[in-house]
């Protein structure tokens, strides 16, 4: 039975700044969905590694996309490969009084588990699917979908979601009481991120063709 | 000696893409800068973890910053500690006429190594300084510094910049021949990261206290 929360376990317990941390799905699933890609990381020949993968979430898994030549996907050829997905949205930048109290906005999700190959076809064309879709909704209808060779191309690994948690900081900064009086600004700078900009347009591109409003009304967070 | 690039090694050499693929110091430089955080990978109890963390690079040097109760710290009280920190950079979204082709525009540093906890006292001065400065320029002469008590509350840990490589996408979509007269709009829509919105002051600041330049000015990439 899904409940609203993931069930913390020994490495997703707080260590510190209990109050930062949290396992509800909602949030857990806003900051994926709001993220284009992802940080991956697993153990290759006893070393860490992490790399950038786009990603979808589709209900409670979590999809990952990269070529079958790409050094994550031939590790998870491995069934069942360890992995840490980390997504990390930088909200803003916490400036303090004091330089130890300067910080940072942000939420960040990290979901361990073992990642699985989708082998079942129906499930890796939808997930590709999906992940076009995440990535700019509604794309999916504006474009020649995958030959029977590029989906053999392209691997999809799969993580349930099921050890997560959220963790994030938010607010002004915290300055101690002795030092509120010192002379400099204090506050939060906020950021944006993945802030669209003008479509450029393929140079071969057919004459004609207007930007569409999926990629015209593109937006984030 | 150094030269202008890192020597590729058996886990920086390419898999796939060859041509994506740098070691220029430069590059590599210019990429960490911009970045306001990094993603940091190490193997704990054998399972891959990676969290994202503040940064500064001093010349070869990338110094991490980090609570001396995190987790990521406590690993490295392990002196020597395996770790992969990973920078990345997504520029655009790679919207090509068949889903197979596309992709992102980013610019990604991945360097290995072992990191040290930094213990000298001038050292981690220095490169707490170089932090807050990193993050703001400008912001370290408009801060209380630390205290002795708050100087041995923060870890920093030090990863020689020795293992590096460099990994970007930029330009248009690489479409087949056979597709470019499909009816589907194709290009790239740019993203901007890091957009710095209006400062919000902390609500107990001193009033008279204006939003100095080095806050107004801010801005990335």
């Amino acid at each position: 039975m899904t409940t609203d929360s993931y069930a913390p376990t020994t490495r997703t317990a707080p260590t510190r700044l209990r109050e930062r941390v949290a396992y509800d799905r909602d949030l857990v699933h806003a900051a994926l969905d709001e993220a284009v890609l992802c940080h991956v990381a697993f153990v290759d020949d006893g070393a860490p590694v992490v790399l950038p993968q786009l990603h979808v979430r589709v209900g409670e898994v979590l999809y990952l996309h990269g070529s079958t030549g790409a050094r994550a996907m031939r590790g998870s050829l491995v069934d069942g490969l360890d992995v840490c997905v980390t997504v990390t949205h930088l909200d803003g930048l916490v400036l303090a009084r004091s330089a130890f109290h300067h910080s940072a906005n942000y939420r960040c999700v990290v979901a361990h588990g073992k990642a699985h190959l989708v082998t079942d076809p129906t499930e890796k064309d939808e997930a590709l699917r999906h992940l076009v879709d995440a990535i700019v909704p509604g794309r999916s209808d504006h474009v020649r979908g995958p030959s029977r060779r590029e989906l053999a191309a392209t691997a999809v690994l799969r993580l349930d979601l099921e050890e997560v948690s959220y963790k994030s900081r938010a607010g002004a900064p915290g300055d101690d009481e002795e030092d509120l009086d010192l002379p400099w600004w204090a506050g939060v700078l906020p950021l944006r991120q993945s802030v669209p900009q003008a479509p450029v347009p393929a140079p071969d591109l057919t004459s004609g063709i207007e930007v569409p409003a999926h990629v015209t009304g593109w937006s984030r967070g």
